[in-house]
Formats: structure tokens, sequence, C-alpha cells
């Protein structure tokens, strides 16, 4: 049991314990436990839940919850380990240290995200000693900034087994990018990747007839796969965009026609698409343009997320004007930007994603400003208040 | 001087003499040294000239020339150079042993081209028995599978300014795909390779208008490169042929936008081109494709070669009437195949290729059928005889 020297009702200083763990994945670091004890030390039935798989470090996580099990929780999900500082020579304070100067605290993590770790669990404590029955739970990942196999997917699934009822999710991620309040997340753009190689036959440039150079039929297939629109984007959502990432043949002789060419794309997609219906798209394109001449391979990447989207409502009403009864701003509700553990979470219930300002983020000199953990301990115990009214 | 214990009249010992040569590029391994001695012993003023540069290794090289400095010479070019013999485990042979199993010769540069040297040797030899005022030349380098540096340019520009005049010149590269007799090389295709870029801006595919993909504008650039016809051919030769020979980004992350792309492409013109003609028509190409929203580098390789045409005449008649009086087959004028030192020697004299069957050539086994150096020796002298005539 960790010797608690500070409240954790207080995020700042919850914030600088989480900072001094050096959790960079897959190291835990002790910040999970430490969150283990801060919880469990307040009535939280705590699980400290190891996962492994092949080829990816094993990882531990951490599940906890409180009030009766046949009520809905509200969980708050996020993540403890962090990306590697980088050259800590270049910090103007250690990326460990957690030191606050003039009104910011530094450290790697700061906004994302144990930052938003801590206001969600300083406002659950805060709001349990008022209402000591509120069911509250948290899921807490140490790969989230990894590979996510041995993380918030298996942690979902073995929750879900265990039987706990779970009505919403708040995903604590840094998602305003100037001040606190600016942009919810109510939805993520899907992504998918793959690998298309063409065979040829190698040969000697003077003897072409000998030969057959895959260039050309790729440059056929691209321009096509390029030249297409998905879609003009959604209600909610920007339109769905493809970029070939690479093409690469590996060829360094100016006489020799290569024998196989590779060009790997990912797509980021809206909830126009699944991942089916997205992959039956790129065949039909490829097919068309391929006609009888050209002979692909198409390999989709196993690391491919749907979209998730928590339409406008009640969840959604009551994080905005939470957030607008604290900060005076009317967030955005947006659905750009990358992916996030949203896309796992959505299967099992509605999730929103509000958290810290995002600026710093795996920068040097990551940074949180000590008036916005207030403030968005603030905003989330708002948000419980008005969940369990 | 090399004491020689065999007839250099006879293309066989001499070829053996000079297979056990270890004459592996940039070595001369003795075969320079041996022929610059047997052309000296036979009244021919001989001169090994070592050529050096930047970046290359020194090569040595030999011109000897036999007759009146003011009668126009028959030149025969050829290299004693060889590439390397690869695993020699795996000849049945050693490749620089020389020896005659069942009527073949073995060994590393049988036919690619000490075989063709010695033939042309001991030809020269036998025509000067005859006839000792016939002015003959040769210019055997020993750069022609290496950097090409070196070699038969250089030793080309020492034999201008010499001030020898030279009147045509035979090139004893293998130009036989089957059998003796089966074609002459009239005229070769030239060669130019070049290399584009297409710089963009590297970004997060989440995020593609803070980024610019080059991907897509190189597709354009190579859709309009690879989808155009030089020409048909001409008289003489195939069709000029262009080949993108690698397209390469190296990015190995699905989530980024890349920075930069290049494209590397080989050229094989026919008489239709000079160099210069072709990159403008490269540069219309890329400019047409581009318009105003590619900006592309376009760099040409500095080892480009023009194409090089000895059209038929008097001397193309002398060399293909004595090879049909000698094997009895009409040989193909062919002007097919990659290049070879006759780009350079074609500035000097006219010049035509005929030399040996290429089947084994830079294989395990290298090895030559001895019957086939007998009888190109009597074509190099029917030729030599009707050449003076």
């Amino acid at each position: 049991m960790t010797d608690l020297s500070f409240d954790p009702r207080d995020p700042v200083a919850l914030t600088q314990a989480l900072i001094r763990c050096p959790s960079v994945t897959p190291a835990e670091g002790g910040a999970l436990t430490l969150l283990a004890d801060v919880l469990q030390a307040n009535g939280f039935a705590t699980h400290l839940v190891p996962f492994s798989d092949e080829d990816t470090p094993d990882v531990l996580n951490l599940y906890a919850r409180v009030g009766p099990p046949d009520r809905p929780a509200l969980m708050f999900a996020g993540h403890t380990d962090v990306v590697p500082p980088g050259d800590e020579a270049r910090w103007r304070h250690q990326p460990f240290s957690g030191d606050i100067v003039n009104g910011q605290l530094y450290g790697r993590g700061a906004v994302d995200m144990k930052g938003g770790v801590a206001a969600s669990v300083a406002a659950s404590l805060r709001h349990l000693d008022a209402h000591p029955e509120a069911p509250i739970a948290f899921l807490i990942t140490g790969d989230e900034e990894g590979p996510a196999i041995n993380g918030t997917v298996k942690l979902l699934d073995w929750a879900v087994a265990k039987g706990d009822r779970i009505g919403h999710c708040i995903l604590g991620e840094p998602t305003n990018p100037e001040a606190l309040g600016d942009m919810v997340k109510i939805g993520r753009r899907g992504s998918l990747s793959g690998i298309i190689t063409v065979h040829g036959k190698q040969g000697h440039v003077a003897y072409p007839h000998l030969a057959m150079n895959p260039v050309p039929q790729m440059v056929r297939l691209l321009a096509a796969l390029t030249q297409s629109e998905l879609d003009q984007g959604s209600d909610h959502f920007d339109a769905s965009n493809l970029e070939v990432v690479s093409v690469d043949v590996g060829n360094p002789a100016f006489n020799v026609i290569p024998a196989d060419i590779r060009a790997t794309f990912n797509i980021r997609f809206n909830d126009r698409w699944t991942r089916q219906s997205l992959e039956e798209w790129i065949r039909a394109k490829l097919d068309g343009a391929a006609g009888n001449e050209v002979a692909y391979d198409l390999a989709f990447e196993r690391s491919a997320s749907e979209s998730f989207f928590t339409p406008p409502g009640a969840f959604v009403d009551a994080i905005v004007s939470s957030i607008e009864a604290e900060t005076g701003r009317r967030p955005v509700l947006s659905t750009s930007g990358g992916t996030s553990d949203a896309r796992f979470i959505k299967n099992v219930c509605p999730v929103v994603e509000f958290g810290l300002v995002g600026k710093t983020m795996h920068q040097i000199d990551e940074r949180v400003d000590i008036l916005d953990l207030e403030s968005l301990t603030r905003i989330y115990q708002r948000i419980l208040g008005q969940y369990f009214a």
C-alpha cells in the first residue's frame, strides 16, 4: 500500500505523483499500483490485470469499480503509460520530475494523460464524498501508446465477462486544441491500412520482351485509388480520405527491370463506411483498374479500427453543459483527428472524449496549467452530478 | 618478356594462356602483358597505358599497331578483363584453368572475350605472315566489365592524339546467340538513365490538410512517362523503350504521409534520338503532366551513351561475306541488346561487332568450342584479306 502524503481529491498533487512514476510503455512504473491504492482506500474494488500476447510485451492494466453492481456505472477510461521523453537534456524540467513553475506542471504525460486520469479520480472521490452509492468505474490501461494489444480491448472483455454493468464512458484524452472547453470528441474516423503488391518478372532493360515490369501496372492501380473520392463527408464527419504512404521497389540498378513493387496505404473513414464495405470498395477499384492484365495481391493490416460515433443526446448534453458552466465555452462537437481507445469502448457503451489541452502532448516540455487540472476536475464532478441526478 | 611455349597463331593455345591470367576487373592478371609480348615479338609497336581517375581503380590498357602510320589501320578492339567467377566450387573445371574437355575450352572469359581477342591476334599474325605491310591495330582495355572510366574512352583519346590513322574497327564481343555466324551487330541502342524526385510535406495521415502527399503527384508523372510511345522503331532498330526501374519512398509507418518519393528510369533509344533530344522529350512529358501543381526534380545520370549505327556498305559486306564463306550462315544485321564499347569507338571510326557465341558468358562453366576459335580466326583472316585487297 502506497503511503499517500497528499489528498487524491487534489488533481495537481495526484498528477505530480503519477508523473513521478516513469511509466514509458510497456513499463508500469508504479503508476497503476498508485492509482489502485488510492481507489482501494476509497472503497473501490480494484483489479490489476496483466495481459500477454505473442510478439508484444506483457502489460499491466487497472479496472476498478464502486457502487451497486446492478446499476450502470459511469466509467472513466484512460491510460497511465506515456511515450518516451526523447532527449531529456532538452527539457527545461526533467520529464519525470513533476515540477511546478509559474503555474505549469511539467512532465511526460502531464496532458496525455496522467492529468486527465488524476482529474477523473479526484472528481469521483469528491462525488462519492456526497453520494457514496454512485456506481463509478475506471478502465485504465498501460498499453495505449504501445501496440494496444494487451490493454483496453482485453480489459474491456475481462470487465464485460465479469458481469459489471457499464452505462456510459468518458475517455479523458486531451481533446482541446487551445483552451479547456474548446472541443469534445463525439466520434472518430476509422482507420484501415493495406499493402498492394504487383509481381512482375525481372530482367535486363535491354531485353524488355523477356521481362515484365510491374511498375506501370502499379502506377495504374494507384492512379485509380488516388483519383477516386470515397465520400464528401457525413452529417458529423469530414470526408473519408485515402493516403498512399509508401511505394517501394528497392532496385539500385538502372539496367534491371525489377521483379516486384509494393505500395502501402491508409484510409481514415467516416460513419458511411465499415471496414468491410471499405475493403470491398478497394478491391472493386483495383479490379476495375487491373482488368485482365494486372495481377496484384492485396492484404489488409490487422490493426484496422472501425469509426465510432455517439450522437448528440442526453449524455453529450450533460458533458457540454458541464463544460459551459465551468469554462463559459461551448465546446465544438468534433469527429476529427486520429484514432483512440474509444474505437474499442464503443462496442460496450456510448463513449465521449473530453480531457485537457493537447498542445504539448508528445513534445519536449509537455506541461499542464494547474488551473486546468482543477477546472477539468470540476467539469467531471458536474458531469457525475448530472449523470446520476 | 614472356617465354612463349606456344604459337600465338593458334587461337586455342593463346586463349588458354589468356584464361590462365586471373584478370578480374580491375586486375590486369598478366593478360595484357602477355598480349603485348606476343605482338611486340611480331613487329607491333606496343603501349601498355595505365589510366587513373577519382573514385575508380587504376586500370592498365594496351594499344598496339603495325604497318605504315599514314595508311588507315583495321583495328581490333576488345578487353581482357573478366567478371568474377562466382562460387568456384560450382565450376566443373576451374575458372582460370583453361582445361579442354570434349572439345570445349573452359574458363572465365572463354567467350567474353579472351577467345575473341585471341582469334583476332592469331588472324592478324597469319595475315602479316603473307602481307607484312598491312596496317593493323589493337585497342585492348582492362576496364570493360568495370566502370569503363579508365579504359576504351581514354585509350581512344590517347591513340587519336598520337596521330595514328584508324580506318575501321571490329569489336570482338560475343555477338552470336546460338551458333558462330548467327549475328553481326551493326549498331546498338543508346542508354539514358534519370532520377525524378517529388518533394511533398510530411504529416500525420489523420491531418492531410497539414501535409502534402507526393505519391499521387509521382503517379501522375509516371503515368505520363509510361503511357507514351517514344517511336515505333527505325529502319534498322527496334522501338526505343523506357522502363521505370525503381520507385521508392521508404516509409515504414502507415500513419505518416511521406515527405519525398523518388523514381528512377532507363531508356534504350534508337537512332531517331540523341541524348539531348531525349532529355527534352522527357522534360516536356513531365512538364505536361505536372502542370502548375506538381514540382519535381529531374536529374540525368552521367553514364548515358548515344546509340551507334554503321550502315550496311562495303565494310559490313566484307564481314558478312567472310562469315558466310567460312560458316555457310548469312548473319543477321542486328542492333539489339545492351550497350558495348562500340558506343565510344563510333566517334573515331565505323565499327561493327562480331565475335564468338555468347550463350555461356558471365555464367558458371563459361566455355568455347575450340572449333569456333579456329573458325572465328579464319573469318577475321578473310576480313583482313578483303579489307586490304
